[in-house]
């Protein structure tokens, strides 16, 4: 069997749900897969019936025959534990495994993920279903490893039953310990929230205008996310027990109000993520506007996984078909070409596993438009020709496996902020406008970088090593912690630049009443003065910097250096026309910028430039905005992935001869990369 | 008493609401009525207190005194059953009757049509008081017919009560049997939705992302239509026991959800229509739109009716005022001219009988803005001055009444693809599509045509004698029996065209594992090889057919042709540029087209030309797109109607002498019709 | 301690959270505010829990200590009653207390305001805590008076709990005595909703369009409005048996479905209004808008509250800051200039006491962006130099307390129109656009005028005497009391303006069988033979009237004269071309005008010239359109306000020399006010 991510070879998979077709058709669906180039099927993550069509009796011999039948036709399976969809006699049994709306209606059966992670009986059944299957099938020759659950947190990523409201108590016991504690953190002394009794503490519930207290929402959303991970663990923990020895654990999806580091780290061998860049194309998205960076913006969220899982990850589900409900999300089937872009957008992110979301389009149920590579008709496609053709690519490609993506600065995050870009609508606005603007300047500039979370961050030193430069941009919540590693950081060498809003809150989310920015005025040298929205009755607020012009947009905090720190960029309108806007301070070896507003793309792009990060191998290549430029490298080899977003040929320069890998050939100077064309160089 | 739908006058009528007015208002209103031309009033359908005002308490005196009247006046009335709108004392003691939101919220006493079809004790109230109504009343001779309840399906076609769950249970029972049976239809198997129980089955509930199993959904919407039909069919047959001789029982509206031909056929002698054309001039709507057809619109509902109801039909509400809710819908009142305008439009499409919505505005209720004729004032006005004129007018072509409208070509529909299309959003976006633009097409080119339901279709040879061509647009569901039916209509010499998405399911809303369009493969010779929404990110996809140019707006399809199949349109641009957009088949005598996409506007009017069918009266008038021709036929007479929605006037010309029936004059040659004006030549 | 509203000093005041700081701030704090110009904290309204931490155990130890405090700083507090937040062991204990949504979903602890005010519980516990509170701390020096709860009726105006129910029949029972006359009241006849049992009467529920019996929803909104109020006389009643003599009761905030004019009668000794003009800079308003009246449209609402409270009235929560929640509202910051300027506003319009919300931003909670006059951070910023800048300002002004608003005219409402006419949706579109035109053509033209609300009118003679002209554009709602003081007010020479739809209800929102404009038939002279919405459709429709043209928008009533009365306007298009626009009617020694349509902007700036009303100081000022002319007179001087909304400079000329209080000048001649700048002059 096939074992995927040994860092030796880029393997393809497909998704196959043998409980949909008739059994007469396993054995060719699996030869044709192997012809084409899969070799890994992953099954079974909504087929609890299938093991336990009524309560308590348990059935294996359906499974059991696809096993055989894929051994048989040397066919690597990933088994799923078929917790995303628990049986109709159990929801109707027992309605306290439901999930709920705030308001309290129960969601019933008749889709997917109605359930809560919370119910002890859920739990129960959990771990028996999971015991049941890994009892069984652990030891099957054909299975290469696991995947538990499927997509947690998708759909929804709140939960409002009651035994929800019972263990968010509990998790609050055990972090506060007292309600004078909870009081506090909370500051339930505004609009006189103070409680005087566990009993009256509850998720989050509907209240007059819909808002409710964001401190208790912030530890709600911790909540969360640590019910789903011990969910996961809960899971993780049993299959322990069974597997062979070099098979794995897995989960797919990345969803929110989820910690996916830690639960990477506590329960899973490495992530695997499900890849839809087509969601960009429905009829709902405006693709034609300027500003939509489309199917691109996929290599964002990569970039998000490649930090989940730093020792590496695949892709469970990668599109290969229009994508769509009966009852929502229209999309067109993806242009020749794309499958091939996507796929190696994938690889090009560091995915050395990509498994085609599914091989053949489902003939009922919700997902009949989302379609397969094969349509209904089961015929040859010119998606299935594709796929032939991407694994030729594949093989030729296929010394970047194991290599590392190579990247030239990092973006700092911490769960602490993304949760409260949630809750807080202020801090939202600043944080999309400028993740958005960074990532869209990096890719324009042919500028790789990582994300790094600081909640799972290396020391400082680790940090200084690969990243010369990192941005930070809007951390409303500040801990001595991560300031202390920051001021490290900064020690060594390294470059930080912040954005506006920094430092306003403590890690409950309160604002301490301090100077901002905070924790990180020491070092940044910043003091905000004052600070404003800028107002739809107000013009673009400019910066001038070095001559140069910049947005400063969304918000502006008006500065004022500490110290030895310095203006060097000042507003030039508004009502603080000729106040600081940019303030620049030295510590130890490093350098920080404090900037008073968020990085809109076209300012990002200004920082990328003066900080010498645009183009990093332009002195090799000049590439047209509409191209994507990644490196992965491998002990001294550098793979360089050149993606063709457009639907025009982009003309793309090689400045030194190098290897076309697709083709075998040297190559050098002006080449033309057709519509969503890809290429890779070594 | 003057009886209405007897093919020998054209009559009308009015609402009238006895219970609203102080009874010594009566004898003037009905004078009133009868001196401009009314000869029929329809009462009751919200009046249950007034028969039986605490539970088991029955009074009739009151309509007594009213039928009296009447009578006196020689005024025809239609008597309603009153279950529209059940009695406080009913719906409080008996929560049980009423319906409910999807999330369980019983709907409350307040306003109307609160109720569910599936209560047992609802069917008890209701046969009771309609046996006792009809017991009492039907012997009138006042009374020529009745009305069952008012609008079914009207506000809500949607019933989530625990009624219609413990009926939806017994009609699934029926329908399939076995669990195993409905599992498989339902296909459960997708999303682990097997039922082991029949108690697990529910009508739909609330899901995380409010998506229900589509097969389920269809199921459902097919109970209602069964809920709602048989709801009717208890009270037309408890009517049938009692009414006199020749005196008529029918139901009004057209609602969805439902399957009105059969209704008809079950339990109405014939059915009849609300027209409210203003509707169309709402504040909500923008009817300055180039593609906006406004009042017009409501020629296509006609049509609708007409094929409801091949017995002939009535309108039982036809708009005279402005109409709103005092919470929704703000309508300016009809011009001058409007009246008669939307009176001869009913007129036009087939109806024999125009009741007027309401005699009398009235003075309090959610439709205090609903207006009638007279306004609150009671004192004559510019639209009672209408209405008499209009009472001319209808003498001058009572020659029409009973004559037969004359289609040149037929549009084939069913409930299965109509309530597909409902609950399935890809559907629905080529449905809508090709119905509105098939129907401007063909009232733009002044070519009359009929709908058609395949569910209760005459033989192939009934449908080939009246329809040299007919359109299938976007038959997604198939059955082996219409499949069959259309086989014979081309062989014997009938023109089909299809359009994209043909035949991609079955009965359950199931998709077979077949090449497309499935079973309208062999007679059409279309193979589609591939298929696509256009994206927001497409320029419009252009199809080349003999040199014409015609879009394929939506969806498309990319054929292949089979056998003795030819493509006869190409696509000139996407991704399948070059590829087949048109297949065109010859099988027997008959002709098969095959188009790729769905039929805008524009792609629609040069089918019609191609075919054939435009201008089909070219030969006698030459008509501005903005006037719609219609045409009836009484033994060798044809009656013109010509009826101008545009507020300037219209020049038509008249290529040979013909009588105009308003003047009685002679005519030919160029003619100004004045805005909104109207004409019927003979 | 200073006393507010005694009409020799105008003061300023801070909204004060003690429970929300370190004890050890109180001393800093007071000091500061004193320092700065402060004289007045108001405290304690949503400190429950600080009185009673848990039910029946009560402690006062807090509130001394910072009485105590506030004496020593002498500085003066406004007490209130901490009832707008019911504490989490009285909500969980007993749920019986909170409001619910119209399905009956309960709303939850973590906001505030989530209580009904008919809970008989609820007010048990308002009575004892109220009783607690006055009885401790009324005595005490440092209190000059006492707030009731915070904002009655903010955030939801609408009450659905059961114990609404139950006191809503109780409410009917009082009004109509029995059935009959409720089922008369409320044209239940229409659509059969007669009630026979007072258990059938419910507060409006859930039905299937969301449309209740209006006339039941009119009557529901009067209960809602006596709910609050006697729920305020509760408190009061119990306040005033403890209160020093010259200590006040008043309640903050002007909310809706709230006779806000009888609460003050009734309860208190005079009203305080919570002035946010910012809300008109927040990211989802458009305040580039050439229509948008931005922050100056508070001037509408203060004049409201001087209408509410013609004994004096203050601002409780002036606005200092960005406002905002964690989950909605993105303010930006007040310009410099802008705090200055909503303070004289205030004070223009007639407040003597002006207190800012608040001292400090919240550091927790769902306000942390709802700033104070401090940053989190407590250090001295921009706002408090501006605040101690209006500290002067105010003193250079105080001849003007106690001076009174000259008006030139009234616009004349009712609670029954405007409660109608939020029921009513034909109403409300009328109704937004008249006094949105009328305001803003007041203000562009610099008129001052008055709000009279008609339920607590003076008698006509008063009414004469300080209003020449009055305007009553579409009361709807007509009563034979109102049209005898109109009557009365026109005979003595008052000059009335009419517009369209008057007169076409009763007082239960029904519409008599009467010609229109009803009641006021005679005194008009105007018969309304036709009527319309101005549909989107149709042009603009303008109406002649002198030569001049005005638009009629919206609705338009087609008018003919009665009796003496004429034409004087004439419409110029639509189907109503040269009908009657304008009638002009003349009674005793006054004149009537009914207008046909409503009263946008330029048509009211063409009736405001046409009555002589624009610019009546224009022989002392010449204005540019924005600023605003506000007068107040104390004796025999004159107070001018001239206000300049813009962010531009504003050139203002004065044609005779007048005192410039600010500076105690003497100027004359042509004068540039600075952007947001304001001066005074005598």
């Amino acid at each position: 069997m096939e074992k995927i991510l040994q860092g030796n070879k880029i393997l393809l998979g497909a998704c196959y749900y043998p409980e949909h077709w008739d059994e007469s058709l396993w054995e060719e669906d699996l030869r044709r897969m192997k012809e084409n180039g899969i070799s890994t099927v992953r099954v079974a993550e909504f087929a609890w019936s299938k093991f336990e069509p009524t309560e308590g009796h348990f059935t294996f011999d359906f499974f059991d025959r696809f096993l055989d039948a894929a051994k048989a036709a040397d066919m690597s399976v990933i088994f799923c534990t078929p917790t995303a969809t628990p049986p109709a006699w159990l929801t109707n049994q027992y309605p306290e495994i439901l999930n709920a709306r705030m308001d309290g209606t129960l969601l019933s059966h008749g889709a997917r993920r109605h359930y809560n992670y919370n119910s002890h009986l859920y739990r129960r059944f959990t771990a028996k279903i999971v015991e049941k299957i890994a009892e069984h099938y652990a030891k099957h020759p054909a299975i290469i490893g696991w995947q538990l659950d499927n997509e947690l947190n998708c759909e929804t990523d709140e939960f409002y039953s009651e035994s929800d409201t019972i263990a968010f108590r509990e998790f609050l016991k055990g972090k506060y310990g007292t309600l004078d504690a909870l009081n506090e953190a909370w500051g339930t002394v505004f609009w006189n929230q103070t409680y005087t009794a566990w009993a009256e503490v509850e998720v989050p519930r509907p209240t007059v205008s819909n808002s409710v207290n964001p401190h208790r929402v912030m530890d709600y959303i911790r909540f969360i996310s640590d019910s789903t991970r011990s969910y996961a663990k809960l899971q993780s923990d049993i299959l322990r027990k069974y597997i062979k020895a070099g098979d794995f654990i897995t989960t797919n999806g990345m969803f929110s109000n989820l910690d996916n580091h830690l639960m990477v780290k506590e329960s899973l061998d490495f992530f695997t993520y499900d890849s839809y860049p087509n969601f960009a194309y429905c009829l709902d998205e405006e693709p034609r506007s300027y500003m939509h960076f489309k199917d691109r913006q996929c290599s964002r969220n990569l970039s998000e996984v490649r930090s989940i899982s730093p020792q590496g990850f695949g892709i469970m589900e990668q599109q290969t078909g229009p994508n769509g409900w009966n009852t929502r999300i229209q999309a067109p089937a993806p242009k020749p070409g794309q499958i091939t872009l996507w796929t190696m957008q994938s690889i090009a992110q560091g995915a050395d596993f990509v498994s085609y979301f599914r091989w053949r389009t489902s003939t009922m149920g919700t997902e009949i438009y989302w379609h397969g590579i094969l349509d209904y008709s089961n015929r040859d496609n010119r998606r299935l020709a594709e796929l032939k053709d991407i694994f030729k690519k594949i093989q030729c490609i296929k010394g970047a496996a194991g290599s590392v993506y190579q990247a030239g600065f990092a973006l700092l995050k911490d769960y602490d902020n993304v949760w409260d870009a949630r809750l807080d609508k202020w801090h939202e606005l600043v944080e999309k406008e400028s993740e958005s603007g960074i990532f869209q300047a990096a890719q324009m500039s042919h500028a790789p970088f990582d994300y790094v979370y600081l909640d799972h961050a290396p020391d400082a030193q680790a940090l200084f090593k690969k990243y010369p430069v990192v941005f930070y941009p809007h951390a409303l919540l500040l801990t001595k912690e991560r300031v202390l590693l920051l001021e490290e950081y900064v020690q060594m060498g390294g470059t930080l630049v912040l954005g506006c809003r920094t430092g306003l809150k403590d890690i409950t989310g309160k604002c301490p009443m301090h100077k901002l920015p905070g924790l990180l005025q020491k070092l940044s040298g910043a003091d905000v003065l004052d600070y404003t929205f800028v107002s739809p009755d107000d013009e673009a607020v400019i910066v001038e910097w070095d001559g140069l012009e910049l947005e400063a947009a969304v918000f502006n905090d008006i500065l004022e250096p500490l110290g030895s720190a310095k203006i060097v960029g000042t507003y030039k309108n508004n009502y603080y026309e000729g106040k600081g806007a940019l303030v620049y301070n030295e510590a130890g070896k490093g350098k920080v910028y404090y900037f008073g507003g968020a990085f809109k793309r076209e300012t990002a792009m200004v920082f990328l430039k003066k900080l010498g990060l645009a183009e990093p191998y332009g002195g090799i290549f000049e590439l047209p905005e509409s191209c994507e430029l990644a490196v992965r490298k491998k002990e001294n080899a550098l793979y360089y992935f050149i993606l063709n977003y457009s639907k025009t040929p982009a003309k793309i320069l090689l400045k030194k001869e190098m290897q076309d890998l697709y083709t075998g050939k040297r190559v050098s100077g002006s080449i033309e990369l057709e519509p969503y064309g890809t290429s890779v160089y070594v």
